[in-house]
């Protein structure tokens, strides 16, 4: 067993927070990462209020958290205030200004934990009152933005080291193995967030065949763009861009996302292809990681394996 | 002493190779390297001749390697005949095809280290006979690609151990101190090579005001951009950008590559400015590892902190 700052103060049985991925962490996943020893996250993504709700109810009793794509929570922000009825284990916000929430979020008694992708949001969130502060390098899925796992966990380890010892910190970008876990807890990390990985679980909310072409693909083939975005008509923010898997669509449209923008019919398609599980036109949302997977297992089997295969590598196992 | 598959075979101390960065690591920086206990590379870069066979006199009785950037190589392939005749501990070959010069290199018999930006370039380096390949993440300063450390050293090791266990594998892309060493490690590697932190070292051939510029910076403030190699008129293929620190020349031109393409008086103010350490023209080429740098200490200083720090880290340290 691995013990950290992390597991002793949410009382976990291993240093693993699931990510909050937007329609695919339902309360499935989510309790069973928790159930499994780490801290499970409904992936809020832009506030659907009865998505929501849903997830909450289908992770029963178990203990989970709760995470909001920012900038869209400040449009919709009584979905705070339901998601915090529900007493969850964490409220996670990532890619946009926490500061107008934490408030609220302090006043429920529940633990803020911010996702940053620069040191200069790492600084924000510490002054917004984060008691976690995610690390979030480019390598991940899903939006983020350039810099690398890397070297952000460290130069934040150190900023924290000086301005903040009692906030803990999670490395988030590219760990889907318990190479990734180790490495993280090397670089001054008390745990890691892990999307990716779990994306490829049977519990994640993904159609079938967009996972299918996700474990397909190797690590060098996904890219960063605004595309996914562009075709489904979200106004993301700067510096964030979304990384998928290349496919069909992300080719087609490198050269020419201002075309794309003009192409009304592709919105309802997309959503569409997302739904049914049209791979060609919705890529599979997910990190460099996609090249470390290569089966569909189950989400508490994912954790458990990557805890194991840490614990032997800090155990001498990285010698060869 | 942390020992692995690279220190035993190459004879060291550490599993700490330096970088051969173009110009910035002559033989006083490889030597000083070589002296700490790891295996210095001259810079060999573009292939200047004059300047190799300078490296390798100040590197005077100490065992280095030499690297050289392919792609340009190829325009000149006396020069590697010229450095193979100084019996170099290893040659370095990165940013284009390296199968060209293998034969001559193993006639030699000397180890060729391959560089590689991606698993397609692993697959190609295997096949060219690499008796050491370098994965390399995109957070690295000077020349690269996207893919990240986190993600492309654990895979490319899953490539090795299915298809050449006995090739040896180095980490390289932000690692700057023990933490990044020991992180390597974790991640499957059996050695870094490092370029930042030793750039701003005593030894590394750096004008003072740019290396001042440089520790400045934090890791936020890098860039990847083809802006320098613009200016310097260097046809570099693609994939390869060229990381730097952001500074007055990187902003003005990051909207508007095609018209520094066409401002010709530039090319020569910048040779000047490189030269000189006019900062605000020719910017520190450095990784996002200049946020976690803080000093310039001698090289073997340097090498020793990692080696040490590491170890510390790899005997359970790493605990908070
Ligand atoms: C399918 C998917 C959806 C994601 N959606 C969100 C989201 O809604 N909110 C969020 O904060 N992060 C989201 N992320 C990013 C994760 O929080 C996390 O930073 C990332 O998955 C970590 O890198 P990894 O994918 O390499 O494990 C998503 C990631 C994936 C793969
Ligand atoms: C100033 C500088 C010059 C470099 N020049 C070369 C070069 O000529 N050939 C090469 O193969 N790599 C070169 N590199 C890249 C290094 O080989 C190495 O991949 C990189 O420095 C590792 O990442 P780090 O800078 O974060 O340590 C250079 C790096 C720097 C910082």
């Amino acid at each position: 067993m691995i013990g950290t700052r992390l597991t002793r103060e949410f009382g976990l049985r291993h240093p693993v927070v699931s990510a909050p991925m937007a329609l695919a962490a339902g309360g499935g996943l989510a309790a069973a990462v928790t159930a499994a020893g780490g801290l499970g996250l409904i992936g809020g993504g832009y506030g659907d209020a009865d998505w929501v709700e849903t997830a909450f109810r289908d992770a029963g009793n178990a203990r989970v958290g709760c995470g909001f794509i920012t900038w869209k929570l400040a449009e919709r922000p009584e979905v705070l205030t339901r998601a915090l009825a529900h007493d969850p284990a964490a409220l996670f916000l990532s890619f946009g200004d926490p500061a107008p929430f934490a408030d609220e979020i302090a006043a429920a008694g529940v633990p803020l934990i911010c996702q940053v992708q620069t040191l200069e949001h790492a600084r924000h969130a510490l002054a917004s009152g984060a008691r976690v502060i995610v690390a979030q390098g480019g390598e991940a899925g899903g939006h983020g933005a350039t810099r690398a796992t890397m070297t952000l966990v460290p130069e934040v380890a150190d900023l924290l080291a000086r301005e903040a010892p009692e906030v803990l910190l999670l490395a988030a970008g590219g760990i889907a193995d318990g190479r990734g876990l180790a490495a993280a807890l090397m670089l001054g990390a008390d745990g890691v967030l892990v999307g990716t990985r779990l994306w490829a679980s049977r519990e994640a909310l993904v159609p079938e065949a967009i996972r299918a072409a996700g474990l397909a693909a190797d690590g060098d083939a996904t890219l960063r763009s605004s595309l996914p975005d562009i075709a489904r008509r979200l106004d993301w923010p700067a510096p964030f861009t979304i990384r998928t898997v290349e496919n069909a669509f992300t080719r087609d449209w490198a050269a020419d996302p201002e075309g794309l923008r003009a192409r009304a019919d592709l919105h309802a398609a997309y959503a569409v292809a997302a739904r049914d599980g049209d791979a060609t036109l919705a890529p599979p949302i997910a990190g460099e990681a996609v090249g470390l997977i290569h089966d569909v297992a189950p989400a508490g089997e994912i954790v458990a394996r990557m805890a194991a295969e840490a614990e032997a590598l800090l155990g001498g196992g990285w010698r060869r």
